[in-house]
């Protein structure tokens, strides 16, 4: 499976509209990370389940909001979300998937339309994208150094349990680590507040240096004495829930590769 | 039906903890109003459909966050709400209920074990008595008029349509109406801010003195040329929406006759 990248600049990317790059990805011309797309507009995770589990997962989203907010539910085999995107196919639209079968990844594609059927179920969950726009249009100074695997445990729903992933981000200063506590809380459709403020050994992260889930970083420069560590519940938290807990058959979006809506950030926020 | 009502001060009521209060109903000696019960505790309504609904039901409230903010839902067969109440029980310690069958009210009894069987699923919804504490504890002036039914389309999830119920209150000053927005906003999970503000004639409320569903009052004084009338969603709707679209079997509450949590209504908040 090999990767393709349009060369396109950041800029570039940030400027566009969600139909552009929808249609740039639908082409197979951007399958790599786009956190970067379309600033403004509000990314989702994805989440599909067949239709027999929908409930019970739906419940474990109610129980679990902070690692994952519920933006939009699609009808059994509808493809569109429609209140999202209506022109939108979530089954071609995100840059990279992955597809999980009894607890195991079996692909990591980057359409998925072998894997569509009339039965499914897509979930699109608020994601820390959004978030972090908030942060840096308030000109908060941090930096994001990558998403791990925790030991809190989620509240169980049926079939679905397992640990939180977070993603952990790094303050200088105290008024910026207020302030994104403050602007975080205001974003409950994006992960809300943070659910820990200290070392990620106090929840079970062990490597800061080594990421579990992903990072944008190849090398992270290391943590400073000074330092605030706080970390976010994370939408990559359904991944490891479906291995944890041998999930039949999911399909989630790749880490870091997100659905663009056609809404804005700021519309999803309590409404 | 008689009406059981044993003669306890607001004062008494106010000051009673919820295991208290729900002993004192389960005793069969409260079956009336208990908007004044337990002040600070939060207040929930009920909804109670079998398992094959539950799906469909946990979607309309999320697509309609404001009427039905969902706090907890059971497992089925369940009556002890685990999160909110694990003590309580369901069937018996709300003052008063009632029961849906193929879209006609059946039945308002005292308690529902005659009805209660292994296949039901409960979910307990914010309630706007939470927010009214809320205003009276930030001094905001108002006065409650009476829950309404509007030509607000809800929207639709599965076998679930119908209209929405708002509850109404006016406001003497732009102060307090700016006070009130700012307040509900930070209760999203108690109806968050109102859905409607100016004359409820343009939601279709035609007669203000005479509330569809519930009031407090027998009369209520005119209102006032300067008065800002808002409105907000009410956890009365999926009671009109059970008649609308022909449930097959529901059971609620009975309006202004809520259950009692041993949750503070802040605790639930920006969870």
């Amino acid at each position: 499976m090999e990767r393709i990248h349009r060369s396109l600049s950041e800029k570039t990317l940030t400027k566009m509209t969600p139909t552009e790059f929808r249609d740039l990805v639908r082409r197979g011309e951007w399958s790599t990370v786009n956190t970067s797309a379309c600033r403004g507009h509000a990314h989702a995770n994805l989440v599909i389940v067949p239709k027999s589990l929908a409930y019970e997962f739906f419940l474990f989203c109610h129980r679990n909001p902070k690692p994952c907010p519920v933006l939009d539910v699609t009808e059994p085999g509808e493809y569109h979300p429609h209140f999202l995107a209506p022109e939108a196919d979530l089954r071609t639209d995100l840059p990279r998937y992955r597809v999980f079968e009894n607890g195991a990844i079996i692909d990591e594609p980057f359409d998925i339309i072998k894997y569509w059927n009339d039965n499914l179920v897509a979930f699109l969950l608020g994601c820390s994208t959004n978030f972090d726009w908030r942060l840096r249009d308030a000109n908060v100074q941090y930096r994001y150094i990558g998403d791990f695997k925790t030991n809190i445990d989620c509240v169980p729903a049926g079939c679905f349990h397992g640990s939180m992933v977070v993603s952990t981000r790094l303050f200088k200063t105290s008024h910026d680590a207020v302030r994104a506590v403050q602007i975080t809380s205001r974003n409950l459709a994006a992960h809300g507040p943070p659910v820990h403020i200290g070392s990620p050994h106090d929840i079970g992260v062990h490597d800061l240096y080594h990421p579990d889930m992903f990072s944008f970083h190849e090398e992270i420069q290391p943590v400073e004495q000074d330092e605030i560590i706080m970390s976010w519940a994370c939408g990559v938290t359904p991944q490891i829930v479906a291995l944890k807990s041998n999930i039949p058959f999911m399909i989630s979006h790749y880490p870091g590769h997100m659905f663009v809506t056609d809404k804005l950030s700021e519309e999803l926020e309590a409404m």
